[in-house]
């Protein structure tokens, strides 16, 4: 196998027992990069040359003093500082910046070893729905999703095992779902955030994304993840409860998430697992529109510099936001911040019945074209939350396009959900149908 | 009068009428720091020539081209990027560290003339109460607080008329009353935190020292602070009502506090207000232990990159966050965290019904000896419960220091909360007995 294909996990084994060098593993990922680049566009930066000078460091390391990542490469979303490439937030008011400082996620990465790959595109500041040139990795002619357009696209493209993403709607789930890929959004500030450009403090998370849960489960130890219980090696899907929760947007869901639903569902109960349908209750109703009068009322203090500087190169989306042209009074604000804050308690309580919830990542498969990277319908509401989610793929949707379903648990239940999407992961990605054409 | 003693409105005023130019002030202000500097040592990094290069570009900008802020001096904790100077965080770590981009906060000032003098002291990451070297403004032998000593000592002593500082527990407001200065801890988030270290996602807010309240209002308008309802030009104190709040820390008021809040309840009454003592509801008495198992917490996240990579180098204090020492559960962290969220609403129902909550900055005035920067217990609920605080000097404790009371508005009426305290401010400015002696 080329060593391009590779996940984390199979790669440190070839790096431990010697049959693969971080530099031939550097070659095969830039191969496979200039091979596609032309089809996916998921880079915002990318120096071959220093990316070959990081991994020759990496394999001068004797093995005793190698980290848990030695190797590794990740791609990262260009809204995350990085001291030794540029920073740019898709904006032209931050053409060619490049603050010399990693982001804390950067400085832990490479501690545990990783080879940073480049950055990857985003649309503005992580902050609107404006697709960029980065297209699906499976379909040029379909967007990637966004925020985390490039990090997924390169993900599920073989051009890096891992990538970063940020969530503050449905930023990281849905490329994932896209591109089909695992994603990991997990509890709100379990991770530092330092270095990574703020659009709302009280929804923006680090995204995470991998081709296995293994990989997913190596970068939680990096990041010492933590639940309060011991979680068990492996997760038992037979006598497990799931919940299926079609959520108020349903009405969005198009025919290929109805029908991974279905099958998920199927596909679970075939597998020994009861899985109840829920309902959440009324009160959760005004969670989406509490989601959008913070995301609003935050953006409006996060974008004034820019709209002070720059307003002419800021995104009118975001102009509006420093403008309220929503007219939201700090008494919207703050009954929705307050709304908010009194659900969470309440949907821990509701996970905690079960194993996890299981609910749609996206309307449907990546739509065609790439000037909109998509609804985040689907997610807005468990990022306002807090609360840990994962999206499995597995499943096809239209023209063969892959699609994928969210796994949710109570916070701070990261490492659980983590084991329980690993065997969910291994049902839907043999019996859902769908597998990557691309490679 | 020379230069280095006007407020920023007053040096405004001087530079509108042609009366004085920036560079003159400049000047002005580096004699004074030059003076002072072996007593009181606030400064972490001041380049005098730069500074005099920036003063003499902003004397080139025409009158109509020229900020709201055209030409005040500022002394920024170092705790906050600035592009043209290292941010070291007091510590050994990033020692030189220079990453180079300006915080929010740096990019509006700038936009809106303001001259940044310097960097100033900061205990480390402004997260400990480790005092440093910096002295305070009235008494070397004295702590200037923490952790914004620097700018809370610079301004204090009329090194620079502005500061920013941070507060996470009690970190603007304490330096604030020990420095005999007016200081602001604005609503949560409503000022950007981006380029500001992070310690608490959850409790960090950029704070304000000024030595008058139009300062305070004037930065206030640069970062678009807005109430929901306008606030009048003056307010007026005759038929107003406060509330007088001891709160759960009372027995660890000295004479000094004890003396300032019982004559500013006088000095209130003797002008017309009305002055009603209240106890919060018993629900409030975890809000302490709530904030302690959170800072700790988010701590435990924030310092994560420098513990795996410095960690000798790391305070001991923040090692223990890491390691969790006190052994916080999930179940704790999220019962806290729930908890300060479910009283937010409940303090700005009780604090509404007051023109301001009166209540102590600080057990005492400073105390002698640097080892110490002082007791937070007085704040560190306010800083949890999102709400705005100002210190509103003018009292007079032991040995002459200064010592200030903390006035407390509801979330969002940060505007109408430095109304309150321009007209509070003006009596006990007038009538507490205290006035600086260093000038």
């Amino acid at each position: 196998m080329e060593p391009y294909k590779l996940t984390a996990t199979e790669a440190l084994a070839k790096f431990k027992d010697g049959s693969l060098t971080v530099e031939d593993y550097a070659r095969s990922l830039l191969a496979r990069i200039e091979k596609r680049d032309a089809a996916v566009k998921a880079w915002a930066y990318l120096d071959p040359d220093y990316v070959i000078k990081q991994a020759k460091k990496l394999d001068q390391i004797p093995q005793e003093k190698r980290g848990p990542l030695h190797g590794v490469a990740v791609a990262v979303k260009d809204v995350i500082y990085t001291k030794d490439m540029p920073t740019q937030y898709n904006s032209p008011i931050y053409e060619g910046d490049a603050p010399q400082v990693d982001a804390a996620s950067i400085i832990t990465l490479r501690h545990a070893g990783a080879l940073i790959l480049g950055k990857t595109t985003t649309t503005e500041f992580a902050s609107t729905l404006y697709g960029g040139r980065t297209c699906n990795a499976h379909d040029s002619t379909r967007t990637p999703g966004g925020s985390s357009s490039g990090s997924g696209a390169a993900v599920g493209d073989f051009q890096a095992p891992i990538g970063l993403g940020t969530q503050t709607g449905g930023s990281t789930i849905r490329p994932g779902s896209f591109n089909g890929i695992y994603a990991f959004k997990p509890t709100w500030n379990s991770i530092s955030r330092e270095g990574q450009k703020i659009y709302s403090l009280l929804f923006d998370t680090l995204g995470l994304y991998a081709r296995s849960v293994e990989d997913l489960q190596l970068l939680a130890d990096v990041f010492s993840l933590e639940d309060d219980e011991p979680v068990e090696e492996s997760f038992e899907i037979k006598g497990a409860k799931f919940a299926l929760l079609k959520t108020t947007v349903w009405p969005q869901a198009g025919p290929g998430t109805i029908a991974a639903m279905e099958l998920g569902a199927k596909l679970l109960r075939d597998h020994g697992a009861e899985v109840e349908e829920i309902e959440l209750p009324s009160e959760f109703n005004e969670a989406p529109h509490f989601h959008h009068i913070l995301l609003h009322s935050e953006g409006r203090v996060s974008f004034l510099p820019e709209y002070r500087t720059a307003k002419d190169k800021l995104n009118p989306f975001l102009v509006g936001h420093v403008d309220n042209i929503h007219k939201i009074s700090r008494a919207d604000q703050l009954k929705a911040f307050d709304g908010m804050a009194a659900l969470r308690p309440k949907i821990d309580g509701i996970a905690s019945k079960y194993a996890a919830i299981l609910t749609p990542s996206v309307p449907d498969v990546a739509p065609v074209g790439l000037a909109s990277t998509g609804s985040a319908a689907f997610n807005s509401v468990w990022t306002g939350l807090h609360t840990p989610v994962t999206n499995i793929p597995g499943f096809k949707g239209e023209a063969d396009m892959p699609i994928g379903l969210s796994l949710v648990a109570p916070r701070y239940h990261d490492r659980h959900l983590l084991a329980v999407s690993k065997a969910v992961g291994k049902i839907f990605e043999t019996e859902g149908g769908w597998k990557p054409k691309n490679i």
